[in-house]
């Protein structure tokens, strides 16, 4: 064993959905030192008697907290050093999940305060830096990634995928590239057509299908 | 504090070169229990007493192991459990750096064990898997990201580029895609000629420009 000290080591959650028109994270009052009374993402220490893995970790605090566990859970990256908690070297495996408003309705068992990412107030710890690195990151793979679709609803319209793409991205994305680009994606599949605005007319509805995940396989998992 | 034992907490690195036409990682024999004599990625633990944060104990490890520290290094994912390490509940933050094999002769001041990524022997911990993961990551980001650029010399010609990203990949990419590609992800910058096959041929030497780094972008770094 090394003749340091150990570092503390915690799981920390960034869960994004959309409201009003904004993405926004949820948030948590601090109950105890350090930052009692400060906002924070959910996290917790790693419970080395049970946890099997740093996923691990992350559901059982989201369940505990949240009382759900997101489906979609993708590590961001780790953050550590000896300033960013008072209480010593300290290590955070920063996880980021994405869910729609619907969903997040419809599992959390407790009531959620979310607030927008482009407006918050001073969090408790690094956790300003951390939900801004999600944010880049959910926008430098927005592009390229399926990881924005995980905000939509189960079923949703191109026009719906466009806007949220948008939104996420914050520019305006052309409609007729966007489309080509989803399509040669192939990351949909036909879920039914819902009635649309006009007379007798209808959208086609989608939805991601099975195998489209953004979440990091774990070692065990058939490697 | 919780009550539980606080975890180990390590930092490996997957090391990258390119050596006759073949993806190869440096590894090190294990001179301690646990798997001593066997080979392993080279790692430590986190001192607390003077790292700074991961990648700061990721440059420490690899200056004191292999002489220097690679200028490109990327957290590839933390990786935790309560079996992986003899020891006890660890985690490891695991770096994947990419090189060309030329850099690495030049700057490493003691011999380096390199071993073709496609039949490693059994290794130390659960470190297999941790490169079989980096390789994954590399392949999966190669046709988009500019990573498997950082295994050519400085200096290249675009056929060179084209052959490195074949060999990175695994399979034949048609060659004046990947030229238009190339130029339409604008990270090249004109170096100067080369004598080429052929009476008075030159071919165009290219290197990436200055901005083009796959490096996760520290936290204190102008957030």
């Amino acid at each position: 064993m090394p003749e340091h000290e150990s570092p503390i080591v915690t799981v920390d959650i960034v869960l994004l959905t959309l409201e009003d028109e904004q993405l926004k994270v949820t948030l948590m009052e601090r109950t105890k030192e350090p930052f009692a009374g400060r906002l924070a993402l959910p996290g917790g220490y790693v419970h080395t008697n049970t946890d099997q893995n740093g996923d691990d970790a992350a559901r059982r605090i989201m369940t505990t907290k949240l009382g759900f566990a997101p489906s979609h859970m993708e590590q961001l990256e780790t953050i550590s050093g000896p300033t960013r908690d008072p209480r010593g070297w300290s290590v955070s495996i920063v996880y980021v999940a994405l869910i729609s408003r619907e969903a997040l309705a419809s599992h959390s068992a407790i009531p959620l305060h979310l607030y927008p990412v482009a407006a918050l107030p001073e969090l408790a710890f690094d956790h300003n830096k951390i939900v801004r690195r999600a944010v880049e990151r959910l926008r430098s793979k927005g592009t390229y990634s399926t990881l924005p679709c995980h905000l939509l609803p189960a079923r949703f319209s191109i026009p719906q995928m466009h806007h949220v793409f948008e939104l996420v991205l914050g520019v305006p994305l052309n409609r007729t590239s966007f489309t080509r680009k989803v399509s040669e994606m192939g990351i949909l599949e036909l879920a039914g057509k819902e009635p649309a605005a006009g007379r007798g007319r209808t959208a086609a509805q989608y939805r991601l299908k099975e195998e489209v995940s953004f979440f990091h396989r774990p070692l065990g998992d058939g490697m």
